[in-house]
């Protein structure tokens, strides 16, 4: 896919297997690096618009969606396109251009490092 | 535990149990109230300080810390009790006074419920 960014949430290791960036919040303090890069995605999907625009590209056939694809969110196109871009901007999104629309996924790892974090002993 | 507010990211059960407010990101498109509640628990996390502090509080001995145990995130005092509170306010943290000081604790509930909402198929 053209356009990927780093994932700022992963590190990928010489196999090309990605590991998450910080530990579980319930293993041992954040140090100041792995806070900053963890509240980025964090404060991503900390507006509701956007936690909606990220949950109908993450639940679209699938797994990735156009601008064109999502209409009720009750925000226009432009705010649309806006917010996915933010998304992508903070590595919750990968993006792909076809023709005329560009076309978003969620990177399903990212979910997975983020849900790590949160994860209790 | 005394003040223990309402966990908006869960709703308790007739029969004492908690279930996550919203379904997977991936699941289906968020309604705009799902959003709003889950987007203040994102946002809470979205401050590198913030998470610095609520990852002491979660990964200290017994679950729960007071500002008197937090000196090594590089803020004042008065700056980590407003945090803690603000963290208290999104549902994150519950408190306890206990003579002087005020000790906060993680609700492991919501971090389930926080990553039931990450949750890949």
């Amino acid at each position: 896919m053209s356009n990927v960014k780093a994932l700022p949430l992963l590190d990928t290791g010489t196999d090309g297997s990605v590991a998450p960036c910080c530990p579980p919040l319930t293993e041992r303090p954040m140090t100041a690096a792995e806070a900053e890069t963890a509240a980025k995605m964090f404060k991503a999907l900390g507006d509701p618009v956007r936690l909606r625009l990220f949950s109908a590209v993450a639940s679209h056939e699938g797994g990735e969606a156009c601008v064109c694809d999502i209409s009720d969110v009750g925000v226009s196109q432009p705010t649309v396109s806006h917010h996915l871009k933010k998304l992508k901007e903070a590595g919750l999104l990968t993006s792909e251009r076809r023709g005329t629309w560009v076309f978003y996924r969620v990177e399903p790892s990212v979910l997975t490092a983020m849900g790590l974090i949160l994860r209790t002993p």
